[in-house]
């Protein structure tokens, strides 16, 4: 006979299972699914997510739950076992508190939402959109008094993808962020200087993209031997097993930066995947910890290792040999201001490094306000103009190219957005703490040395899976918490000499 | 409230889903999963199989059979209503007389059966594998007597394959086609006449052999938009939704039959599968009837389409301009000499179309001899190489390339070799019948038009599913019951004048 703490993780496992089913249902359907399998595959999918469900809401687990609670494998809370029941128990108490009702209108608004958002952005229509909006917003706000929260009602939305994050940290931090990045942006148009951005729209072949790419990602520890490269529309990462990690780009012939900076983002995501313990698949402290945190494992890689100065000392003569037209003429340091051009543009996913955040801090205060009410649905389309007028120094001519850009909000994401920024603000400080435990990880990036830092990270952060929450685990890294100068300090570190301003 | 039918086939689309999920991931396995995932892939096919399996014998479903069983809509057996009682009560009345743990050790035999054969064929040591053989011989023999048989055990094997064939019959069938098979192939032998094979080793690359294997499967019929072609290296076509049918090829660059003639048989058991009625998707009349049958489609467009002249006739320049270099100095009749070449040799899958029954049939009879125990399993690589030497003038070396070259007996799959001579053999009459019909198929193929025969296929055959069982399908299409005649007349009346021997 199984003991009480054995058989909870056998149902966590087989729940887990499933939910690895499902996702390669969805890597397949954003990767190689026939044009008219759309239909079934989606009767597959919400078959198996009732499924995931019904497993991870049955009562037995509850039972289980209680029967642990008090024992001494709960004891330590940062024990491998003191996680399992924890987090858990945090899940299931969060599921079973929301109504049955309630979990289903999500849903059907969601679809419909997604729906009615693709024509309205088409359309370049904001009212066809709208009443799903409200009508969303309407449930977001029920499902935050069904779970419950301290101190307000985004805290939690917000949780269910940065767990124990609170509004008003988050506030703080991202409106420091925002008052040094406002100016920033603002000096660096004022310069006057231009990136000679010309060179990565020159020609690059689609195999040697794809080549190049995978020697990257390669380089930086992404296994492939647990792990795919695919082509797909909208770019991602996702876990199947635990040594199945698939990630994904697309490829603009005459874009360099699109494919080859989302290889290395994807790639870190992956990183952080093949890091968690794969004998505790399934298992909380087998899985990642918070969105924060997975995105600053992309983030890190991208930015603060690819479009750094010293990975292109490496990778600058390999990028000849791969595409050598596109090479003609071209110095390091040419190629190195190229892929750090900034300049405002209206569209999130296209952002440079340093106005990214400008984008995630509009949509944060927005969705804020629509969701206390402060702000009137029909009034967003104005509000969003204003605020971009406000920190990016550009509006949006229509609100297809405004607040009908992104996806989330008609998919019942709320809560989600700050988590982008979070990525960006983790990232920068693990990363100048990596370099502090390392001795300097310039001299080693110049060798195309990434294994340390690949190593640093499996063992401060990926190998604790959700032993420590996102805010604990920072603290015990940095011996701080969360702030938004080591990202300003990268910033301007590479930035102000690029534009002359240093 | 459902009515019982109703209800019925809720729980067989539900099965059919949760199969069609473990389609998938048997897909994905064996194309594209990364080198480390296969222990956990196996443990989610697992999941879902004893799912699927759990839902096949809930006892809600023979209850439901119960009910319906003297209804009104069991009467007419051949109507869809009918065909979905009678077959679901079929497939459930088999599995619930398997006892669970003659089904357990039978997956474990093969199992086991499979990693000892892997090592034994590696090794040329059939005494590796004699042992596994043995356990599970002894556990189909129990099958058999669990299920029941009216005439012979094997009858009982067979079933699960072809369902309602009969041994007596099959025996009857390919005895005379082996009579007519081994004075062919030795007169052909004797002609001294040796076909210009070196024309399909020439280089032809692989991106325009993908390109052209396409080309070709789009124009007999197979529909990308409901489909996809992949690469993988035990070439098969599965079924994943009403809409999704995958099917894939390997690339030698050396050797253009392999892949060609590959897609093409691959492609036709697709069409079968997407000629099968969508909306009926997992019920009985929207399911194949039989290996046989299913093999019959691929063969079809392998072979009677796809070796034809008039097939050539139209695809010869394309074919020179997919491969202009293999293609020099070649005429239309020498190439159509090159794929058309008869020569004995020791391994099934690279058979020609004359020798290929040949092979089938010394297993249909050894299978049969070790069922029965008429042939001891340590006398059995003797008693191969005696059926070789016989049947094909030839005999293998070592027992890798005899009776171990074959993954099917190490998997407990006994009963299902002769389904694929019972494929050329249906091929061939149907296609008899449907070149009737359409007033001749050499003029249309040789136009490049294949959709009349397709169409043909469609009505006479897939959109009946279940309907009929394989054998009243001939008997209803061509009047008569199988015989070996037709496969005869095509093999003579096209290889006798390719030898000079007409």
């Amino acid at each position: 006979m199984n003991t009480a703490y054995e058989q909870l993780c056998g149902l966590a496992k087989e729940a887990a299972l499933v939910e690895s089913v499902e996702a390669l249902l969805g890597w397949d359907e954003r990767t190689y699914l026939p044009e008219a399998a759309g239909d079934y595959r989606a009767e597959q999918m919400t078959f198996l997510s009732g499924l995931a469900h019904q497993k991870r809401t049955q009562p037995k687990w509850g039972e289980l739950l209680d029967e642990l609670a008090g024992s001494d494998l709960a004891k330590d809370l940062h024990s491998d076992t003191g996680t399992t029941i924890r987090q858990l128990k945090r899940d299931y108490d969060k599921r079973v508190k929301l109504p049955q009702l309630l979990v289903e209108e999500l849903t059907r608004a969601s679809v419909l939402g997604q729906q009615a958002w693709v024509k309205a952005r088409a359309a370049n229509d904001f009212a066809m959109f709208q009443p799903h909006l409200t009508k969303i917003i309407e449930l977001k706000r029920q499902q935050a008094e069904a779970v419950g929260y301290e101190d307000q009602p985004y805290d939690a939305l917000l949780d269910d993808y940065e767990p124990q994050a609170r509004t008003k940290d988050l506030t703080s931090v991202l409106g420091k962020l925002r008052q040094e990045l406002v100016p920033l942006v603002h000096a660096i148009m004022e310069s006057g200087k231009v990136a000679p951005v010309e060179i990565v729209s020159r020609l690059h072949p689609r195999g040697a993209q794809e080549a190049f790419g995978k020697t990257a990602a390669a380089a930086i520890g992404f296994e492939f031997q647990r792990g795919r490269l695919d082509v797909t529309h909208h770019p991602f990462c996702t876990e199947l097993g635990p040594n199945d990690c698939r990630i994904t780009t697309r490829y603009d012939e005459h874009h360099f930066n699109g494919a080859f900076f989302g290889i290395l983002h994807e790639a870190g995501h992956g990183i952080y995947d093949q890091g968690l313990r794969s004998e505790l698949f399934g298992l909380p402290p087998g899985q990642f910890v918070s969105l924060g945190i997975h995105e600053s494992q992309s983030r890190m890689w991208e930015n603060l290792v690819g479009r750094s100065n010293a990975f292109w000392q490496y990778f600058f003569p390999k990028w000849q040999e791969f595409f050598p037209v596109a090479a003609e003429g071209v110095t390091q340091q040419q190629l190195f201001a190229a892929i750090n051009h900034v300049q405002p543009s209206l569209i999130r996913v296209e952002a440079d490094e340093a106005t990214y955040n400008l984008h995630i801090i509009v949509r944060f205060e927005l969705e804020q306000a629509l969701l206390s009410g402060d702000l009137p649905v029909n009034d967003l389309p104005a509000a969003w103009m204003e605020k971009y007028r406000e920190y990016l120094g550009i509006a949006p001519p229509n609100d297809a190219n405004g607040c009908l850009q992104d996806v989330h909000w008609s998919a019942a994401l709320f809560g989600y957005f700050p988590t982008y920024s979070l990525g960006n603000l983790y990232a920068s400080q693990l990363f100048e703490q990596a370099d502090k435990d390392l001795g300097g990880l310039n001299d080693l990036m110049k060798r195309g040395e990434f294994l340390q830092l690949k190593l640093w990270l499996n063992e401060k952060i990926h190998r604790h899976g959700q032993c420590y929450s996102a805010s604990e685990l920072v603290q015990r890294i940095t011996g701080k918490p969360l702030g938004s100068e080591p990202l300003m300090r990268h910033l301007r570190g590479k930035l102000l000499p690029l534009y002359g301003l240093a």
